[in-house]
């Protein structure tokens, strides 16, 4: 157990969030962060309680979130940290989605990036995940017809009954550029991918004039190796061209200032029922690696989350 | 040889102008102009002198440039015909490079949609075809150290020694990763892409934080099946999420209303001897189809032009 030295506090980690981009940081590859080196606590976003405090900006008991680590206890001079409110009617995992950086995600992601116009059609990939979950709905609030890709019929079921997606397209179940087609009768103006590979692929065939491509995630691709062939779907490709369309990628890193306005919006939609989110929870930190994976395989319900 | 109606006008065709987007007019798969069916005159950019009028707005005699066709005589309404100033001073043949369709796709894609300021590295493709060698010179214009690839020793020396390009790469001699790493100590800022396939994957690479790739043309892949495999080169895909990157595709069609401020600028570059340009003018429209290849195999040195 470390004892925090002068400036310094000692966190106890209750909850640690899984994400998709975990996989790219464990990559050799340097990224938006430096790789995590082999030996080094695994890097990740944690909500703790404040045990030992000799920072006064931090008192003892204080909720905190912040990238303390794959551990039980974390040492930190305070650095990035973000005190969570004591407000009963927000559960602490809510942290680690609507109202954190998944939900960020969602909402910067599809508003600046995707711009998206009531009466437009929406393409949400991993639309069952928390980042698509969110901005689905989103796409809903602003009068988009909003057509999701996920990997069951449970999940397609959740995303078109409690969330009220137009429609679900289950990838693993139904050839996705006919579903897609089928259910994007008049094209598609905006898609936000987590997916890539043969999910983009169809997408693209079937963009508008003007579309915009939000590059979100590329989850198909984290645990591919460099040199893995594939088909490159080169019509596909030249529809960027052909429809005047933009592929922008975005980092949710960059829009931290802006944090207020999201989070207003989103505390309000919540408020008003038109945003629902579920988490799925696995007990344990010595659970967290196999967890992760279940983000690959997609059986995780919702954000996942592990009970440290 | 047709006779005009009221209305109409014949037009005797003098140059035709090959360019590399023909090639995607003849697919099956509908582009931004529906494709040209088999037993049609294949569509084409064409100069010609007005031989017979029975259309007022167009005396006989005027020189003018539209789709005119693959052929000798073309019969129109004079619909999209751009009517050409008898100015001596300007080679009838710019009005397909420098002063033309050529003129504007370099300018607006470069300034428009790659957005390049003063010190950044604009990194060019097919640069020494008729649109990458206008638009490298732009971007030293505005003060861009630029690096052209191109397909051979003499295109290379003409790029860097004729037209001023900070560097020329020949990607049939050199590793095109290798160099472009050596050639651009700073990342890549801005890239002009005519190309695709290996070629976009090294720039990708590359690219710096808020790159901008201009999706010009992908003429590696203009010849290709839909199901040809290649490599899927992940790891650069990702690249445009790790800069938070933005690959946007246009069509110079959508620029014509803005036409007279190119023109204005172009003109003004060229009357300072900052612009040059270079034509390669195959004889006889019999040979256009054989003339159309050089555009793919690399063999044209300038602007392709037939006369016809």
């Amino acid at each position: 157990m470390p004892t925090p030295r002068e400036g310094e506090l000692l966190v106890h980690n209750v909850y640690l969030s899984l994400d998709p981009t975990m996989r790219t940081w464990i990559n050799e590859l340097p990224s938006y962060f430096s790789p995590v080196a082999i030996g080094e606590v695994m890097r990740g976003s944690a909500i703790g309680v404040i045990e030992q405090s000799r920072n006064a900006k931090f008192p003892e008991g204080t909720l905190v979130l912040g990238l303390l680590g794959w551990q039980d206890y974390a040492l930190t001079d305070g650095t990035g940290l973000r005190v969570l409110p004591k407000d009963p009617s927000i559960p602490l995992t809510a942290y680690f989605g609507l109202f954190g950086i998944v939900g960020m995600t969602a909402y910067f992601g599809l508003l600046d990036i995707g711009k998206p116009r009531a009466g437009e059609t929406l393409v949400v990939s991993a639309a069952a995940g928390a980042v698509g979950s969110i901005a689905g709905q989103i796409g809903k609030i602003k009068g988009c017809r909003v057509v999701g890709i996920a990997g069951s019929d449970e999940k397609c079921h959740w995303i078109e009954d409690e969330l009220g997606f137009d429609t679900a397209i289950n990838y693993r179940a139904e050839p996705v550029l006919e579903s897609l087609n089928k259910h994007c009768p008049d094209g598609i103006d905006v898609h936000f991918e987590n997916v890539g590979g043969a999910i983009l692929d169809a997408v693209l065939s079937l963009i508008n004039l003007h579309a915009r491509i939000v590059l979100c995630g590329l989850i198909s691709i984290y645990n591919a190796s460099e040199s893995e062939p594939g088909p490159y779907n080169l019509p596909h490709i030249m529809q960027i061209i052909i429809k005047r369309a933009r592929a922008e990628g975005f980092l949710v890193l960059d829009y931290m200032d802006r944090a207020r306005e999201a989070m207003q919006d989103l505390r309000q939609w919540y408020a008003q029922g038109k945003l629902r989110y579920r988490v799925d929870i696995v007990d344990g930190l010595q659970n967290a690696p196999r967890a992760l994976n279940k983000l690959f395989d997609g059986s995780n319900k919702g954000k996942l989350i592990v009970k440290v």
